[in-house]
């Protein structure tokens, strides 16, 4: 990552973000940690489907290789 | 992974895991053991289906390419 | 792969495993050898289809890349 | 990158970009930073859909090997 | 791969074997060579498909990276 | 790249190529930059779709790993 | 690639090859160039498509990763 990426990540640290994934998953949680592979792990997480609705999934560890793109605005 | 998230699996150990694979699979087990790609070993693992039945499956071993997530909430 | 998923293997050898392909492809056989790579040996392979129908395949080797799960249980 | 990429990139930090992601997404934003492997940051960005709407997601980090083509001229 | 995939392809040269590629190819052919990656060379090969019906290739190349799996008995 | 390949795209410079990417996606414009990975830049590029229509993008970058092939005759 | 393979694509050199790539696509042409990554150069190249008509493609360099099989009979 850019220093750029990490700096805003780590400002991001406990606040909600909104995490695309390969296959059109869309998961939100808290921001507890993530690594330079962009592994993350998510506090009181949830499942966004298309339809509006939503799963929750608690605390999620999310491999990286995964990783579309994270929204810190959540 | 982060040492948050290697942390968080090593509390898991022997509880039961939600794993999501590329595909949209869904397996539950208990987590008998990990490593740093997340090759997985589950015990008592089944695979959930979309219409909400399931498929027992006993031990499985998971290849850690195809883990996209790994919720302990289960 | 962990140690334990190395002495399950292991202790599989010459048993009966089912292991699930990418691509929705589902692969019946004996254990006969595996490596790291979880690239693999079976003896007597049957393919299971969907509808429950499986064709026989013989002897097979298994590109480890492929692979999603193996369950010892068969 | 060459470094015709790396310079077209440099002189486009601060403006709109729009990226091309796998899986058929668009992402148009203001390139805050990028790196070798095409890891960026957009502010502002939004989600460009199929139909011509479009949906904000603020500043996002978005993973390299997702990413097809970044065009400048936004 | 294993002493024992590498055994049993070595004894399957010139003989007939099925290949299983990704995106459900399926082609058959003599054996005349293999490396580690699985790259193959094929003699007299021809394109399975679906219905039954087949196409005849000649000798072929493949890259070892689309196999899936290597059926020796054929 | 073989040294044809790189003598051909190097003949190629300033002059028009249709890239074909992965996902079917085709772009045509004048070839300013490329490099061993085949990341390219493009100047004055349109997308093509499949009803013969084309859109606009101006200069653009594209990430090698995403391209089937190019052709130098545009 | 095995020597066999080599061999047989260096005799090839000059003469027309039918490759397969990834997502069913079918180049034939002038094998002009190859690598041992299957990066290839293809003369009087064309583009089959499935309802048998083709595209007339001129030189193209393929990139060897979309490789699924190169057969020298053509």
């Amino acid at each position: 990552m850019s220093e750029a990426a990490t700096k805003l990540l780590s400002e991001t640290l406990g606040k909600t973000v909104l995490i695309k994934l390969r296959g059109d998953k869309n998961i939100r949680g808290k921001l507890r940690s993530f690594d330079i592979h962009l592994n993350i792990v998510l506090d009181d997480a949830e499942e966004i489907r298309d339809d509006g609705t939503s799963k929750k999934l608690g605390t999620v560890v999310i491999r990286g290789e995964n990783v579309v793109l994270i929204s810190p605005s959540g």
